[in-house]
């Protein structure tokens, strides 16, 4: 059951680069178009990738942590660097700091649940600290703040596939995979997370099928992950997440993988709304149930997922046109507990949900 | 937290009734304009019946089978009956008989998996039968046929509302409900299975919110469930399918009920696509499941729910716009297995599913 994979196919998320005048510009995949149309959006102005995160153009716990970064970087080079110029340098680097404080919280504050934006900012706003600190001139914290988002790029494809080696090699033969949402290619800078998982799988051809929940409101599934696993060569079936359960139940399903956008210090994960429930019905049907995330969706400030704020999002993404009298729910999270998670993949290898919080600990120190 | 309950703004989903010039037709209401437009069809032929019930303009179990026996007696006024005129009285009659067994199995076929529409028509089979033997003329046959339809939408009425009354007293004080799809009185000649129990409970002043999953890929939750109870004065909340684990999780639902299609001989229960997910889930969080449902629902020939057919409709209700080299996957119904439901709430009382076959077989003779 070899299928031929091709990731050429896979267009980037995200992508940070210098423009001929030596502005900065992000370079962005507006996902809302998918699956009928790939608009690529190249921008100059941070506040246009705050709205990009906030509207989902840009989508996934790891690609908008890469978004804010770029956000970050967009406005020390574009906006930041140069109001700085006709101050003195020590005075000049306070006032650059100053004024990437409130630009930072406004970036990281986008969307709530996913720790990879608040990550992402903080690693920025760290950095600038610490070589303001060392006496540098905002231009060259400037030009160092737009080095690390290359970075951030980079690790990212490389996390992923790091992700994708350790969690392979816990798919079985011929795997029927389900998935919700997308932790694709698409959900982060390149190669993706739990899909990351299936590519690194269907490259050593055990990868039978994909079912892709259709993830409502906003359809990742049926949009994103179908789009992106078609083009890169594996099966991929469409359901609606209610025919989940009835798959289970006839045993066409082996593996569960999802991605996540925030892991509590105890191992409960949110992730898509809609998460939860799959656990619940792998765990009822004896499923292996996998989480892939990178160690930047750890938060151990959180004791557990109880702490974790969940984003409520517009009724009309569930009914798009308002009936008389009809309330809707509309939650974007939903937190999947620890007992129910089979293990978690992150690029430091596969543990427990109880043990990874410490484990990513102590290997990123 | 008692909501004054009007059921007075409800529509009949199908009434059937004389003409003017003596002959027969099907006022139903056009359920795929719902909730934007209440477009109420009539006709007189008996296979835009068979149609309609095909594409789901009228739908729900016991309302395909009050649609199956007009579509029956439709075809006995309007065609049969005149048909046979020119025939000897004995002689017409057998003609009338033949002639009538291909259209009821035409109309028996319109669905696959609810057994009402089997029902209905055999039940107009066997009276037509019975009268011929007993030396009945085509027009008299015709005459008996009419009747037995507006006594099955009589019957519906009652039999829903003593289902309410049964159902009502299993519901508790402030009750938060979840329900899946529609089981209401859209899907019935009047009142409804599983919101037959709401509006009975709602009227005891014991419910405070319904939960309306969407129910995808066609909507009846978010369409039709959430237009009639709001309509009727119950406070409703449509959720997408996937939310429905985490509203359980947080404590928020304290009742589970829903319609069938089709019961087996051990209580198995066949119903819309996406309720043995919400079975799964309820058992998780150990709240009350049950499923609201006449006897005619029961069928007695199957030993189990896995001889239950089950219809796959078209990729197109999951995915509009196809996408090149995705599958999809719809089926429409799946089948919850006895263990993991509470109770069957039928006309004749509550009973374990594992007793309700029998207890309806001895009440039915």
């Amino acid at each position: 059951m070899r299928h031929s994979i091709d990731l050429s196919q896979l267009p980037r998320s995200v992508s940070f680069r210098r423009a001929a005048d030596g502005g900065a510009e992000l370079i962005y995949l507006d996902e809302r178009f998918l699956p009928g149309e790939e608009r690529f959006c190249t921008t100059r102005e941070w506040r246009r990738v705050v709205d990009a995160v906030k509207t989902l153009a840009v989508r996934g716990a790891p690609a908008i942590g890469a978004a804010g970064a770029a956000a970050v970087a967009l406005w020390a080079v574009n906006e930041g660097a140069a109001g700085a110029v006709s101050h003195g340098c020590a005075e000049s680097s306070e006032r650059f700091l100053e004024a990437l404080g409130p630009v930072a919280a406004e970036i990281a504050a986008a969307r709530p649940t996913a720790v990879n934006l608040m990550w992402a900012t903080a690693r920025m706003e760290s950095l600038a600290k610490r070589l303001v600190a060392e006496g540098a001139a905002p231009g060259e914290v400037a030009d160092a703040l737009f080095d690390e988002v290359l970075r951030i790029e980079r690790e990212d494809e490389a996390v992923n596939r790091a992700i994708g080696a350790a969690g392979a090699s816990l798919v079985p033969e011929r795997a029927r995979i389900l998935t919700h949402c997308n932790a694709g290619s698409l959900a982060t800078v390149f190669y993706g997370t739990a899909l990351g998982v299936v590519y690194s799988a269907a490259e050593q051809g055990k990868v039978e099928r994909v079912f892709a929940d259709e993830t409502r409101p906003v359809g990742q599934g049926a949009r994103l992950t179908s789009w992106e696993l078609s083009r890169a060569g594996v099966p991929v079936t469409v359901i609606c997440d209610n025919m989940a359960a009835s798959l289970m139940r006839k045993g066409e399903i082996d593996f569960v993988v999802v991605g996540a956008d925030r892991i509590a210090a105890n191992g409960d994960v949110a992730n898509k709304i809609g998460t939860y429930g799959v656990a619940v019905l792998a765990h009822h049907h004896g499923i292996p149930f996998y989480v892939a995330a990178p160690a930047s969706t750890f938060d151990a400030s959180l004791p557990d997922g109880s702490a974790i704020p969940i984003e409520e999002r517009d009724p009309s993404e569930v009914l798009p046109q308002p009936i008389d009298g009809v309330d809707v729910y509309n939650p974007a999270f939903d937190v999947t507990p620890a007992e129910l998670i089979s293990g978690i993949i992150t690029e430091f290898g596969v543990f427990s949900p109880q043990d990874a919080a410490r484990e990513i600990a102590a290997r990123s120190l």
